[in-house]
């Protein structure tokens, strides 16, 4: 097979180049590392792109990601003031959504997770982003705060050109079903098992 | 176990502080995606904690990270025009390294790759940097430009807190052997299959 080619040639009545420019779902998944820090990795190509950025961190954490944060904000913020690169947003669920008029007011994690998903519903209606983190989403999808079967649907449906990417362990399989791009990360080996802990800059 | 709690806890004689800062070198392997990428994303936490980040791309290609150079790039800029994070270097074998005085002058690959390692032991020795990237590092290893057992014996025996992340395919064992966080990037699924090609920002 020459260098470039693809082992298939849709016959869909569409140009290689419109192919090419199709918007895709990422999900990394699995027990090992970088499933995050692959998704935020993919968020700086977006930015260097032009792309605005939309991160959502869906569970609430003593790690949250504050040097991929700072790192993507600062970024957002060059862009802001010289027009390099795009815009960048950071949202997070712990102490209420960045766009919530009730934050902090309570501990009711379903709903704050819920009430995320129905924004990210609302930006991929309007065409907000064109690059989303859908970080740790497939826990509140396992717990049963979000309905796996309706964020696969919306995602189906969703318009223009918005890319997706989704992290976390034990994706439900409508997930699977609709991702583009899936990646399992395995973990061979990881200091944690022979007694050392995460450390600052290498695990958040 | 407790929240937090390792299996095992070392009886090395250090505190739990002392374990947490250690060196680490981080292997990502596999046949999916996500392995350089997730690399990246390594390097923009090490940048939020003010370290100096070296990347070194040891294969030539087409499709250069454009899009993760600009963006680290970029915050290796701001970083010398407002003190926020670290200082940023790029390097890459394609027209020769930066700091070869032979740029671009002959094809040898071989000798780039092998010319590449004998920079980044250098800066070991000299502990220039907190955090490198050695991108794609596997296949000049495997293509027997450099020895596998030696890069092994220098990132074991290599001063100081300086952490190494090594991305490619089909690493030599002694990589896996010297490798305290080693990931597995597994292909569920990618558009390729069915016949799409790559596209900017997602695929580089």
């Amino acid at each position: 097979m020459p260098k470039g080619q693809t082992p298939v040639t849709p016959q869909d009545g569409r140009t290689t180049n419109q192919r090419r420019h199709q918007p895709v779902v990422v999900l990394n998944h699995g027990q090992g590392k970088g499933k995050s820090t692959a998704a935020f990795g993919l968020a700086l190509r977006g930015w260097s792109q032009g792309w605005s950025i939309g991160v959502f961190q869906f569970v609430k954490s003593a790690k949250w990601r504050i040097g991929e944060q700072q790192a993507l904000e600062a970024l957002g913020e060059l862009h802001a003031a010289t027009g390099q690169g795009g815009p960048v947003e950071w949202h997070k669920m712990g102490s209420g959504w960045s766009w919530s008029r009730t934050r902090g007011s309570e501990e009711d994690h379903a709903a704050d997770a819920l009430e995320g998903w129905r924004e990210v519903q609302r930006r991929l209606a309007a065409e907000t982003h064109r690059l989303y983190v859908l970080d740790e989403f497939t826990y509140p999808i396992t717990w049963g705060w979000v309905d796996g079967e309706e964020v696969a649907a919306t995602l189906a449906a969703r318009p223009g050109t918005q890319h997706v990417v989704i992290t976390g362990r034990d994706p439900h399989p409508a997930l699977l079903e609709v991702a583009d791009i899936s990646t399992e990360m395995t973990k061979v080996k990881h200091p944690f098992d022979r007694g050392q802990r995460g450390q600052r800059g290498i695990e958040w």
